[in-house]
């Protein structure tokens, strides 16, 4: 991801911000404990480094939300340091839930700790997801505080409503669209939403203005989202990397896959059939094609790009929002 | 436990205030997780009623504590009902945890849902902790719920350090009272210090009568746990009951064991022999009796007690903590 010069000086002072979190709130007697969180992270332990630290997305979007809200984006660094303490914790709990072994390239805490202490490292990064939000209270009024809270309570709800649908359509086979939407509305969207909403909450925006900040960050997150899908089945890796990063071969009923089986056609018949292997991979993509599901989904996201775009034509004027655009072009522009 | 004509008063609407919480924050579309919540608070499914709610002890502390400190009792409902979610938060991640498979007599969360789904349902509980807590500026200022959240985010870090350390234990096989203090005053006493500290933050105390009440509930706790470990070995269950309700044969490190290794008698050899069985229990009581370790867990009790009603003279008039005296009595003085 090419960030420009503004998010380039963001970054760091994001690092910082999670860093003093994460270290100031960890009892020194309990280095181990620490070095769970700080592992995750992505800053100590064997392949820390960038590519085990994420690209910070979520962080971005706080401050450049700030920014574009005519606020001074430093005072958004409690925000923005708890959305990713927010996403982080999650992943951990995630990785227990989904039995992943890897993430960002490197075994996940309960590999490395067991499914127990894992947990529990979850949960210290949640407290200090909110821990790090209440910070806010150096530069902004004990009221916009509490309703800077207020608004992560209301992610935390969306995102664990979310992963509960996630986890329960594990086991469930009759799956349409309708299931699809709310699914990945509190699964991803909902953070975004959250994201900018807290920037401009930070710049001191009107009641009207944070809403069309949200809904930028939640349509930018179902667009994103569905281009994803996309990727999962007809991006660079998913084509031509291992077979195993196909959604396909995975089972996983991402949005094209829901919009064939709601069709009914080739796809769908296939489907029930059983598991995809690699060697199918070239007649099942052909079926999903020739039923229109890729044409669908890249329809979807356009159309959810540009209600996003929409959105935030509505919440600032179009010069403050340059960054923000940037930054939405490079999420939206993914081929791998 | 005989509570009394106040605490009679209090208990439904601590209830009350527990559901809307419960309730009013899990969207109806997701009924299911819904579920989870209202059986885990012994609300619904089988065997659901008082037995299955558990004592709700610590909103008791809460209330008592804000109305010892001259307040409305009434007022605090917020925090009462915060602390026992994040009470029973922590129980739903301790069960899957320690594999326990019954709670209050019933199937855990985990047990009937799963670990996937049981980790979330905890995540939404901890949510709904600080959702509640919120809620306290329809009466407080906004600087006073913001404290009050400080104050339960205090906790949790406490909350998951005592666990994180009590779950390395387990592994651990050297261990002494040094390493005991620290664990429970995390996994029981913290969040005990935090009842009350948060009752009299409802009744507008001052810092420095906070600060007693918060030293009262902590010493409480620590009493709590230490009369917890003696009921362990010398209760009525323990001695009479199944051999499995005795600590020495589950193996658990409490205070009497550790006391009894760091003296490293008749008891610390026999503990290094290997496993301790049901027909072993009369000469191993013996034993650590013989080692003085009945004597000094009771003298801690004692004396851990006279501090918390110590903290409890400085923290308010005589005539004001009378129910608080009362809860006080019926907590240490159990039998089973």
């Amino acid at each position: 991801m090419a960030v420009n010069q503004l998010m380039l000086e963001m970054l760091p002072e994001v690092e910082l911000a999670l860093r003093q979190v994460v270290d100031g709130t960890v009892n020194p007697r309990v280095p181990e404990l620490r070095s769970m969180l700080t592992y995750h992270m992505g800053w100590e332990g064997e392949g820390a480094g960038p590519e085990a630290q994420g690209k910070r997305i979520r962080p971005l979007l706080v401050l450049l939300s700030a920014q574009a809200a005519g606020g001074d984006w430093r005072e958004a660094l409690p925000a923005a340091a708890a959305v990713e303490l927010l996403h982080n914790f999650s992943l951990i709990h995630d990785d227990i839930q989904d039995r992943s072994e890897l993430r960002r390239g490197r075994p996940t805490v309960w590999v490395k700790w067991g499914i127990a202490q894992a947990i529990n490292a979850g949960d210290v990064m949640f407290t200090q997801a909110f821990h790090a939000l209440q910070n806010l209270d150096r530069s902004l009024s004990a009221d916009a505080t509490l309703e800077a809270l207020r608004v992560l309570q209301r992610v935390c709800l969306q995102l664990t409503e979310g992963q509960y649908l996630d986890l329960s359509y594990e086991s469930r086979f009759e799956l349409t669209q309708a299931d699809y939407w709310p699914m990945i509305t509190g699964k991803t969207s909902a953070l975004l939403g959250g994201c900018c909403e807290l920037g401009a909450l930070c710049a001191g925006a009107s009641h009207e203005t944070r809403a069309a900040f949200h809904e930028f960050g939640l349509k930018l997150g179902l667009a994103f989202q569905v281009l994803d899908d996309w990727l999962g089945i007809w991006g660079d890796a998913a084509l031509t990397g291992k077979s195993t990063e196909s959604d396909l071969v995975s089972g996983k009923k991402s949005l094209p896959v829901l919009y064939a089986l709601d069709r009914g056609g080739a796809f769908a018949r296939r489907w029930l059939q059983g598991p995809i292997q690699a060697g199918d991979l070239p007649a099942v993509i052909e079926m999903l094609k020739a039923d229109g599901a890729e044409e669908f989904t890249l329809a979807e996201a356009q159309r959810l790009t540009d209600q996003a775009l929409s959105a935030l034509a509505r919440s600032a004027p179009l010069e403050s929002t340059h960054n923000l655009r940037e930054l939405t072009g490079l999420l939206l522009k993914r081929t791998h």
